[in-house]
């Protein structure tokens, strides 16, 4: 067997096969209000200021604070009310000395107007007169012009995912449409000649095409668009055709390979054949997905992934999701989901392999507490009761129990 | 002034609303290649035992582990090699007393074979025979039939959120279709006379309709489909038919008031005149959000929200999302994403009410720090600059800096 002469640290495959990889993001124009979850490919500046204008924050009367210097319950200020602002509308006229009038939270100060009283601290006197009974400094009550945004600055940078925050902050500025990274075309192949379509009886000996659709799945959660190529039996030339097809048609693909030695080899040999540099690494020093196989071909990320099933999913993470971050025009420092957690169990590891284990994490007693899933690797509903992985890296042989430990939940 | 005569805690407005609304959570069946992210309606059983049949979790060599008794490099075992087990197919010979077949991961065990030897434990002695330098376990290299899933176990519970694991092991039962909850409608009203179209030139006094897209943007988040019925002026005839042709064509109706005392009193009337109960809820000790207004009409909820946009989508995730959450099926003890995290400075707040403040939180020397983001609570990009948002709960009156806070994150 050809495979595995040499395992590679994981950070050693990682950084040669980003190193290879130079990843050109498209991008296209859509409507800001559909952009939730996209990842922006420029940056945006402000047209105007936010607020646009000089508001207030609630319901009293605009004043200019000097008028109500000092005032108290036993020495209130008198202002003279002159008016009401309506929402929506630009006063049309303007304070002087000792003049107030009414304004709603939202409503635009009048000009001569530097702070609003709200109603609770006044009473009316008589008709057009309030007494103030509390002291209001400068800008009180008030949002200034472009105190959350100044014109041309910087609002949402190159590289962000879009939430509902930056969705509305956009909107409140105007710009309705924005640019973002199209998403991946994925392309999925399954090879086996043990694997057989979801509706199929299951026969002795053959298992259902279970990776095509979790990994499509873990694709489309990452914000690509998962093809899926079918399943292709262990055969060198028809997993050619069918992985040429692919790397036309698509931005990234990935195949798992077939269980046999033979089968994953044939995959390793198709990415060579598929173009310059082909296979990078072939076989990396982790559990599970030793036999992971990360290429490039016609300058796009070929991943040969492990037929197993969870090993695929774990793995996936680490290889494949990258991959498609990177397309998606993730930046480098997104912030990944990861917490804390305390684990219950000892856990051992070989020294120099880096292992991931599934766990469950739930609050105890205000405490995230991290208890290992434990199973073969191969057993998919075992992983399904995990929500989170822990890495124990290579240069460490295992964490105690009690330990707080890093988790990726998911 | 009508409104908050009484302000309700935090806790008896969400008792009042959720022992008030009864949810009909409505189901369809689709492809569960389509279903990741969606939950499921019914529990779902396994309808046949996973694995199907007992295989290798290695390549190497089929046995009889008493055939391997006590081998070793100084004594090993020999075996008859008698054939080889091709991928995908039921093996047609069983084993006899001291004979082995070759096998690869993923192939199904002969009769006869009770463990699985790995190739590098073995060496070939002379054609059709067989070195084993090493005793193995009964059962060892091997994942038995069922030992993932039972036929007839649950695999799924109802209310679960499926994830690309759930999604490949359903698909490896031949499960290709699931009933899941529909996406529910979600109706969302803008109001306010100082409230504009987002492609509007800005005018003084005038705002642009954010309030409509970032909750839209967080409905879908959540897993609704948002249905937007434009923006209405502070006028109760008005926004009394168009609330009326929300609530019939959607399963919840959220109204973000006008920004005036009267604009929001109006949307307290309008739920009123909807149907009973009405408003249940009007006034909440929260900071942000006080004005919020929970109401049950034609046993639907009706949630108006403050309109400042800050405000709205910071009460959204207390107030709104939980309905979601029930409308889509999701079980009550879904694990929300929080984190602990080290908070970096005091925070004080009022006692009796609860504050919502906005935190960015970031990883610094192994450990999470989350970092106040102030700023006054209109201001959007402000929020945008955040990542997540701890509570300070209504009987304490703040957090030190150096106190390990709950962060809920987005």
């Amino acid at each position: 067997m050809s495979e595995f002469l040499e395992l590679l640290p994981v950070e050693d495959a990682q950084l040669i096969f980003k190193n290879s990889l130079k990843v050109k993001v498209k991008e296209e124009e859509i409507l800001t209000q559909n952009a939730v979850g996209r990842i922006t490919t420029d940056s945006i500046a402000a047209p105007h200021p936010l607020p646009s204008f000089t508001r207030s924050s609630v319901d009293g009367y605009a004043l200019k604070a000097s008028d109500a210097f000092g005032a108290s319950d036993a020495l209130p200020a008198y202002l003279k009310l002159i008016g009401e602002i309506s929402m929506g509308v630009k006063p049309d006229f303007s304070l002087t000395l000792a003049q107030c009038c009414l304004i709603h939270t939202g409503g635009m100060l009048p000009a001569g107007a530097d702070a609003v009283i709200m109603l609770e601290n006044t009473q009316i006197s008589r008709p057009g007169e309030i007494e103030v009974y509390r002291a209001v400094a400068f800008g009180e009550n008030v949002i200034q012009e472009g105190e959350d945004v100044k014109t041309s600055e910087i609002v949402v940078q190159e590289g962000t995912r879009l939430r509902p925050a930056e969705i509305g902050g956009l909107i409140a500025l105007g710009i309705v449409r924005v640019k973002v990274a199209c998403k991946p075309r994925v392309a999925v192949i399954s090879s086996g000649d043990e694997i057989v379509s979801p509706e199929s009886k299951i026969h002795s000996g053959k298992i259902r095409d279970t990776n095509s659709y979790s990994l499509s799945a873990l694709v489309e959660e990452a914000g690509g668009i998962a093809v899926r190529y079918g399943i292709v039996p262990d055969d060198f030339d028809v997993l050619y055709q069918v992985a040429s097809q692919a790397i036309a048609e698509c931005d990234l693909v990935v195949i798992t390979a077939g269980s046999s030695a033979s089968a994953r080899d044939f995959t390793s040999q198709v990415i060579n054949k598929l173009g310059q540099p082909g296979v990078l690494v072939h076989g990396v020093n982790i559990k599970p997905g030793k036999p992971t196989i990360l290429g490039i071909c016609q300058g796009k990320a070929v991943v040969g992934l492990p037929g197993n099933p969870v090993s695929a999913l774990i793995i996936a993470r680490q290889f494949l999701v990258p991959v498609v971050n990177l397309l998606i025009g993730l930046r480098e420092d997104y912030f990944q989901p990861f917490i804390y957690a305390r684990l219950t169990l000892n856990l051992s590891s070989q020294a120099g392999r880096e292992d991931w284990i599934p766990v469950y994490v739930e609050e105890r007693k205000s405490e995230l507490i991290a208890e290992p899933v434990f199973g073969k690797s191969n057993l998919i509903f075992t992983l399904a009761r995990s929500n989170g992985l822990i890495c124990i890296p290579a240069d460490t042989t295992g964490f105690n129990a009690g330990e707080i430990v890093k988790v990726y939940t998911f």
